[in-house]
């Protein structure tokens, strides 16, 4: 793509507003933009972001055989009263009359629309276990929206539910969902504290949270500084490791993922039963995955970042390589690159080439604060010696050869 | 995929509810369920097609070099009192106050919000012409939602609006976008009529809908019979061709896009000027592009069924083939199914496994409602005789042959 017609608006300065790294960098480099307070717009570079994010997300759901679905943001909210939540949720989950004196709400989750979903179209053994799965917008009323598109009004989750005859099944589906969270965030490039913790309004027994350690976490993990367990923060709780015996540090994380063992609450309360092989009528057993999805370029933000800007893992980034032609003025610089544009191309290696009539200083800022993981300089060099320099972002790294070595590297690096 | 992790939920019988043969079908063969009135849950086959029309669309628009946003579905009302639409649009778009004090709106477009955008992005006549697009979620207050998706309460759209410096450059936008619209649909296996429209609340002078001819349509299109050319139908206007001087036929029809030169409308009432090659300060000439995304899905069914069911065209069924082993009770047919089931994904052509312990009978029946564009059927004679049977869902033809034989044909008839 060309920088010209990508609507990229990158700034000098983050405003005012912005409290976290992953905020200003979010809006320094052009992800977002703020419509009003926790509602953000996603500009080219940030929805490419979020694509790749869920393009993982999906490969490790259906990695699971789970499914995909997609629900709808509307829900009566005669379905929140059979579960007793309409009260518990209170005042964040938004209502409305509509014409027709239908009682909607807009959906911050979706435990009670799913299960009426499988209530109408399960009703065998032979049709468990199943995993569905949807990547969808959520809505919050937040009285108070922080860092951005991490406590925002509206938000895209990715969120799971596994379906199963009892408990045995349950325990495998859950396992399934945790290893495959552990591959998702992996590949996001992110370090994950995975801590036991309460289900709250959602139900269920067992419950666990993934964390991410960062300064402008709104949750405590306590983390034990021998064996690096990390556990549930209670006040007045639990203050040495049970392994090691040696006091725990209280480190800040942001929680991107939450998956509860559910068991029967929503199922009984919405009638989803099955015959079982004995042609007995049971509740089905239920557990929920979710992912903050939106949340998780923040979070990936806050653990890849330096003092230029965002540091993109390969598989994140919205582009592999970006393009700096300096001296427009010299046609044949500008040959060059989008020769080279073409070839990277045709290798199905996307890349940014920034076609702005620009000071070498000023693309070479953008550039780092952009963090795509390639940067490819074509400057004088290029024409006097045939060479061409390369930059990884991460490391500063630089090598200069001529074009045909460069192109190899580089499919080293992407690949390796 | 296997059947069986699939989600998928045929039925023998079409509800009661269902008015047009395209929701019948959505219906029947588990496309969407509904959640309430005008609410519609996707199903995986019904996910897939709309997956595969949204990147049929996004090819397009960036072949347009139109770059690709996502913008909220709350929006602040403020935004609309200064266009002046909160009061055209009347009812329809769902309001209410947060817990903040803020009035907020469910997006039923989004002309205010993308204008606002650029208001605060673009400056300079460089930064254009700039073309943005989003496929995201709308809301209407239908009072009376019908035929399934096609008018429903939530919806997708594909909107996308193009800002320019002048007159001459909308008018390029605007025939690429119409270009690129006849290009979709198309690649969607639709015959269009496309009319000049009256631009209504939306502003500006020209505009051209883009009608699918089917019985449920609630438009009326004018066809010439001789010279085929459409025209917009108005009480008491135009009756007869003016090129051929016959009489039109009146034609039921669905609009599935619609695209306007806006003008300045919005520039003018949001302040979205630019500084042009001579310093002087302009409103952005803007265009808007619309296509109702989830309302192709039922206008693609509406135009390619038959008695049996859908018949997807090859670029948007979920599956490009649907495998079929008979009689499962003899483990060399599964052997058989899941090994071509393995060669197809190595290929690159996603297979529906039918692995359910169902008769043939029922298997064929699901297979032809479903639509998927190949079926392959193993039977006794892949053991006895070592053959295979391909059927065309389209036409019926079917080809009996070994295996490579089966494989290479299926590679013809995709690819031709």
């Amino acid at each position: 793509m060309l920088w010209s017609q990508s609507f990229i608006a990158t700034l000098k300065e983050a405003p005012q507003e912005a409290e976290s790294a992953s905020h200003q960098l979010m809006l320094r480099a052009g992800l977002v933009r703020m419509l009003m307070a926790g509602v953000y717009s996603y500009l080219p570079l940030g929805l490419k972001a979020l694509n790749n994010i869920e393009t993982i997300i999906r490969q490790e759901m259906n990695s699971c055989a789970a499914a995909e679905v997609l629900l709808p943001a509307l829900q009566p909210l005669d379905l929140w009263l059979k579960s007793g939540r309409d009260k518990d949720i209170g005042e964040v989950m938004v209502r409305f009359t509509d014409r027709r004196g239908r009682k909607i709400c807009l959906g911050p989750t979706h435990e009670e629309v799913i299960t009426e979903l499988v209530r109408t179209q399960v009703s065998s053994y032979k049709q468990l276990p199943l995993i569905l799965y949807q990547i969808q917008v959520k809505f919050r009323d937040e009285i108070r929206p922080r860092f951005g598109v991490v406590r925002a009004c509206e938000f895209i989750m990715k969120d799971a539910y596994s379906f199963d005859q009892d408990d045995a099944g349950l325990e495998n589906s859950y396992q399934a969902m945790h290893a495959a969270y552990g591959r998702i965030f992996s590949r996001c490039g992110l370090k994950i504290l995975t801590v036991s913790a309460d289900p709250g309004v959602m139900g269920g027994k067992v419950s666990h949270e993934f964390m991410v350690a960062t300064a402008s976490g709104e949750d405590i993990v306590l983390v034990c500084p021998k064996c690096k367990g990390s556990f549930a923060f209670h006040e007045g709780g639990l203050d040495s490791c049970p392994g090691c015996k040696v006091e725990l540090d209280k480190v800040n994380a942001m929680e991107i993922g939450h998956i509860f063992q559910l068991g029967t609450k929503y199922s009984l309360a919405l009638g989803a039963n099955f015959l079982d092989a004995q042609g007995k009528l049971k509740p089905i057993i239920m557990g929920c995955y979710g992912i903050g999805v939106s949340r998780l370029i923040a979070a990936i933000i806050e653990q890849n970042n330096d003092a230029a800007g965002i540091i993109w893992p390969k598989e994140i980034s919205p582009y592999k390589m970006i393009i700096l032609p300096l001296d427009l003025g010299q046609a044949k610089i500008m040959e060059k690159a989008k020769s080279i544009y073409g070839q990277l191309n045709s290798l199905g290696i996307e890349a940014l080439l920034d076609d702005r009539d620009e000071r070498a200083g000023v693309k070479f800022k953008d550039a780092d604060l952009l963090g795509i993981p390639l940067q490819l300089v074509i400057g004088k060099d290029a024409l006097k010696n045939n060479t061409l320099e390369l930059k990884i972002r991460r490391n500063n790294e630089r090598f200069i050869a001529g074009e045909e070595e460069i192109l190899a590297k580089t499919r080293e690096i992407l690949n390796g």
